[in-house]
């Protein structure tokens, strides 16, 4: 039986920037030498997400974009805003609805992932950030 | 090697009350002596949903209905309600976009949430329910 | 300690086709003689999810569709259909929002679902497609 935890650590730009952690997390796997598993991954802080997504230009810097800007505005009106005399409002809103952690099976030493599906991590506040993703590894 | 299930239960109050979740997954954790390892939690039901969430009262209260109510209103039309004469189709539509269930690192004996990132269980039904969220953890 | 990993292949017809894939996992932890531990599911590409919904007609054929279709129309303006001259920028969108995965946890040998409560793919692509979803289970 092997548990195994990291960190995983990327500087972010915010406003819906969109990061791809694959190399990282398959990186890990790798080197923890599993083959039958699970990894557990959850970023840390209210504000971001984690996801997959085909990464290419089109999909990361417009169109999920778009999509939740009709969910969540960035010019909306928030009462979070409001209360604190913040401006990440729509980030917590989108943060949520996405949800922080992913739960991937390690099948043969690796994360089955399809052709064109990537790890990202979504971040959706207002400035550049410092982002962590705790990371978990665990086999028989 | 350890696993462990737990039940925690919950009285809400529906319509898109989020209750937190913190204080009993991070007790459960505490006193499992997990070093290092996962939490698994599901609610039960296919009117609810996990994330987390700044834990604070305008996005508790207002901002996130806000925004699920653009995507699935409350008062709108559902083929669910018109077959089952029955209230509550933005509900099952809400639970599914969020999703039922979280995957949580175990790192130095906690879960690494961020210092406003809350674990909450957000119920959709139309009243009151008392709900039971499973929560397994594993580790070496 | 137990982990195994399992492939379940379904036939999809996309354009938002939700398919009921809880006999095939139910039946793999039945099998596997867990008792307490965790399924992790993950849905190989990137236009599909996981989740879980009451598997009835009016949810699967028609308002959870309805509610995509305000935040990412399959008719909308993508760039990366603009970049690809591809058809499917909503079925990324819609994946990334729900997710490619699930974490559940066993419990007396079982997953603790809700009566209404099944564990379902959402193929959001606009084709049919032979989908794998990728299952590991773990106890101790």
């Amino acid at each position: 039986m092997i548990a195994e935890s990291h960190t995983v650590e990327r500087e972010t730009r915010g406003n819906a920037d969109i990061v791809n952690l694959t190399p990282e997390i398959v990186d890990l796997v790798a080197r923890s030498q599993i083959t039958t598993g699970q990894v557990t991954a959850m970023v840390i802080g209210s504000t971001a997400a984690l996801s997959t997504i085909e990464y290419e230009p089109g999909l990361v810097t417009c169109d999920v974009k778009a999509a939740l800007e009709k969910i969540a505005p960035e010019h909306g009106r928030y009462l979070h805003e409001e209360t604190w005399h913040d401006d990440n409002g729509h980030s917590h809103v989108r943060a949520t609805l996405i949800g922080p952690s992913l739960a991937l099976p390690i099948v043969d030493g690796r994360i089955p992932l399809g052709t064109w599906q990537q790890i990202v991590l979504l971040d959706f506040d207002t400035r550049p950030r410092s982002r962590r993703v705790a990371v978990t590894l665990l086999c028989a």
